[in-house]
C-alpha cells in the first residue's frame, strides 16, 4: 500500500511538542514538512527556522490559511485540546488528514464529532502517543500475547508523573481550565490508561473508580489523581499521574504465568535502544532464600521509531484504519469515566455500554 | 545491651514457613533452637530432624508443654492466624518474647489483647515481617529519608503476588476461613501494606478504600484484592495482593524529587546481595529524544541478613521495644479497612482515631 511520494505534513501550531515531532517528521524517509502554521507569521516563520524545516516550507498566519494548502496531505495539530474539535472537524472537511495530540479532545462526545467528521470525509485520524510505535512496544504486546510467557493478565499498573515546577504549575496551558482543562489527567494520565488498554489488549474496563486524595488546582484543574479499573474476570489496574511528583514513568503487568517491568514506556532512557524485564514463572529455591529464574533484561535497537512515528498514516493509503480512532476513543472513555468519578466523590463509574 | 548468652528460641509449630526461619536461627550468631513443638511428637521430632536442630532441642508433643518449658527465652509462633489470640497470649502469660508470624491476628482488637497480655508481662513482641531486616531495607529508607534525594512522597505503589497452584487453592490454611481466613490480604497483603506504611515513615493513612474486582474462593477468603490509601496533603498509595498471578514483589515510590524502585522487597533474587533503582530528578534533554540522570541500579551486601532476623529481640534487654508493635498493629489496622472495604462494596473507610 506504500506510496512513493511522501506524505506532506502541515503542523498547525508551535506548541512545544511540536519540536520534537516536526525533528520525527524530518528525520522519517516517508515524510516531509510541507507546512507551518501560528497565530502570526512571524513566529511561524521563527519556528520554522529554529526547527530545520525545508525551504520549502510554506509559512501560514493563521490555521484558517494552513487548511486551505493544497500542499498539506496531513496536518500534525498540537493546539490546546479546547481547540480540538473546532479544527479537527475543519481540517477533516478539507480532507486533511489527522494527527492529533493527546488527549483528543475534552470528552469523549467532542471525540465522536471529530471522529464522524474523519469518516465523512475519508480521512484517518491518529492520536500522539508516540511511544505506541517504538519498536519496543511490539515487544512488549509479543510477551503479553504469548501464553506460556505471561498467561492471561490479573494486574497492570501504570503511572506517569512528571515534577510542575512553579512557572508550569501557573502558566502552562496544561493547567489552565479554558485550554488543557483534563490537566494531569488528559496529559500524563493519558499515556497510563494507554498502556493500561494495551496491556489488557484495547478491552474496555468494566468500572473507573477514581482514588481519595486528587489534587486541583484553585481552578478546579486536576494535578494529581490515580484511579483503578476492573474488568468482569478479576483483572484490575491502577493508573496514577501528576504534575507533581518526580518524573516516573512504569508498566507493571502480572499475569497467571508471567510479569512485565518497563520503567521509562513513554520514553526510553536512550534514543537508540529500549529495555523491558520479564520473567515467566519465577519461584523461590527450596529453603526460599533465593529466588529460580528471576526477571531479566531485554534490549530492543530503536533506531528506526522517528519515522515508524510519522509513517503510519501514509501507508495506509486511501482507506482510513479505524483501529486508531478506536484507541483514541477508549483512552477519552476512561479519562472521561476518571474525571466523573472525581467530580462524583470517588464514585464508581460503569462504563457499560459506553 | 546486648548479652553474651543466645537467646533460646522455641519453636511452636511446625509449618513450612518454620524451616526457613529455623535454619535463620541457627545461622543466627546470637540465637539458638532450644525448643520445637508440634500437636504429635513424632512430627516435632521428625522436623527437628530434617531441619538440622541441635541434639540438644526440647522436643514436645504439644504447644502447652512447650510453653512451660524453661530452656524457651522466646517463642517463634507460625501457627495459622485464628490461633494467635489464644497461643500468644499464652505464651506472654508464660513471659516468653514472642516472634509471631504475620498477619498478626484475624484483627487489630485480636492483636490489641496479645499486645496488653506482652506488656503486663513484660515480653517484646515482634512479628514475622522478614524483609524489614535485610540491609537493603535500611538502604532504602535512607534513600526515601534524605530531602535532596527522593523528597516529599507523592505516590506508593507495593504489591505481593505468587500462584497457587490447585492444591494450595484447594488445601493450603491461607485458603480456609477457620485457618488464615484473611486469605491473600492477611498473607502476601501484608507485605505490601508494611511497604507502603514504610514508604510513608509510618503514618497511617486518611482512608482506605478497596478495588472493584476482588476474588474470593467459595468460602469467601480473599484470593486477590487491592486498595487505595490516601493521606491528608495529597499522597496516595495502591496495594496489590493474589494467590491468583505470578510471583511478583515491587515497590514504586514516587517524592517530589527522587523514584525508587524495587522488584524483589521481600526476598531478593539471590541471598548474597540486593538491589535497588533510584532516581533523583531526572529529565529529558532538550528535544525529549532521551533522559538525563536516568535511574541507577544500587547493590547491598545481605551476608549478614539472616542474623539480624532473629537477634532483633534479644539485643533490647528487659525492656520491651514498642515500635514493633506499633508498626504491627498499623499494617493490621490497614487489613483490617480493605477487608472492611470490601465487606461493604468497595467503600471508602476512615481510619481516623483508629
Amino acid at each position: 500500500m506504500a506510496t512513493d511520494k511522501p506524505i506532506r505534513i502541515g503542523v498547525m501550531g508551535c506548541a512545544d511538542i511540536a519540536r520534537k515531532v516536526s525533528r520525527a517528521i524530518n528525520l522519517a524517509p516517508n515524510a516531509v514538512i510541507a507546512a507551518v502554521a501560528s497565530r502570526s507569521l512571524e513566529k511561524a516563520k521563527s519556528f520554522a527556522s529554529a526547527n530545520g524545516y525545508p525551504e520549502s516550507t510554506k509559512i501560514h498566519g493563521s490555521y484558517e490559511s494552513i487548511l486551505e494548502d493544497p500542499e498539506a496531505d496531513a496536518l500534525y495539530v498540537p493546539l490546546p485540546t479546547s481547540l480540538h474539535v473546532e479544527w479537527a472537524i475543519r481540517a477533516a472537511e478539507k480532507r486533511k488528514h489527522i494527527l492529533l495530540e493527546k488527549p483528543v479532545a475534552m470528552n469523549v462526545a467532542e471525540f465522536d464529532k471529530i471522529v464522524a467528521a474523519c469518516e465523512a470525509n475519508g480521512v484517518q485520524i491518529m492520536d500522539g502517543t508516540m511511544w505506541v510505535h517504538n519498536p519496543r512496544t511490539a515487544k512488549l504486546k509479543e510477551f503479553l500475547s504469548v501464553p506460556e510467557r505471561f498467561g492471561q493478565l490479573k494486574s497492570a499498573q501504570s503511572c506517569f508523573s512528571l515534577p510542575g515546577d512553579e512557572n508550569f504549575l501557573k502558566n502552562n496551558i496544561r493547567v489552565k481550565p479554558d485550554l488543557d482543562g483534563l490537566g494531569a489527567l488528559g496529559d500524563t494520565g493519558w499515556y497510563a490508561i494507554r498502556a493500561t488498554l494495551l496491556a489488557n489488549n484495547f478491552e474496555l474496563p468494566k468500572t473507573v473508580t477514581a482514588f481519595p486524595g486528587a489534587v486541583r488546582n484553585e481552578s478546579g484543574v486536576i494535578l494529581s489523581c490515580g484511579a483503578s479499573l476492573s474488568w468482569e474476570d478479576g483483572k484490575t489496574a491502577t493508573i496514577y499521574c501528576s504534575f507533581l511528583a518526580d518524573l516516573a514513568m512504569d508498566i507493571t503487568a502480572i499475569g497467571t504465568k508471567g510479569t512485565l517491568r518497563v520503567h521509562d514506556y513513554i520514553l526510553p532512557y536512550k534514543e537508540t535502544e529500549a529495555s523491558f524485564i520479564t520473567s515467566t514463572k519465577a519461584w523461590f529455591n527450596d529453603l526460599v532464600t533465593a529466588w529460580v529464574d528471576p526477571p531479566s533484561e531485554h534490549t530492543v535497537k530503536t533506531a528506526s521509531a522517528r519515522s515508524v512515528y510519522v509513517g503510519e498514516i501514509k501507508n495506509k493509503g486511501a482507506k482510513p484504519d479505524v483501529f486508531w480512532p478506536s484507541i483514541s476513543r477508549k483512552t477519552q472513555l476512561v479519562v472521561d469515566a476518571v474525571k466523573e468519578s472525581l467530580d462524583k466523590n470517588y464514585e464508581q463509574i460503569s462504563l457499560s455500554g459506553r
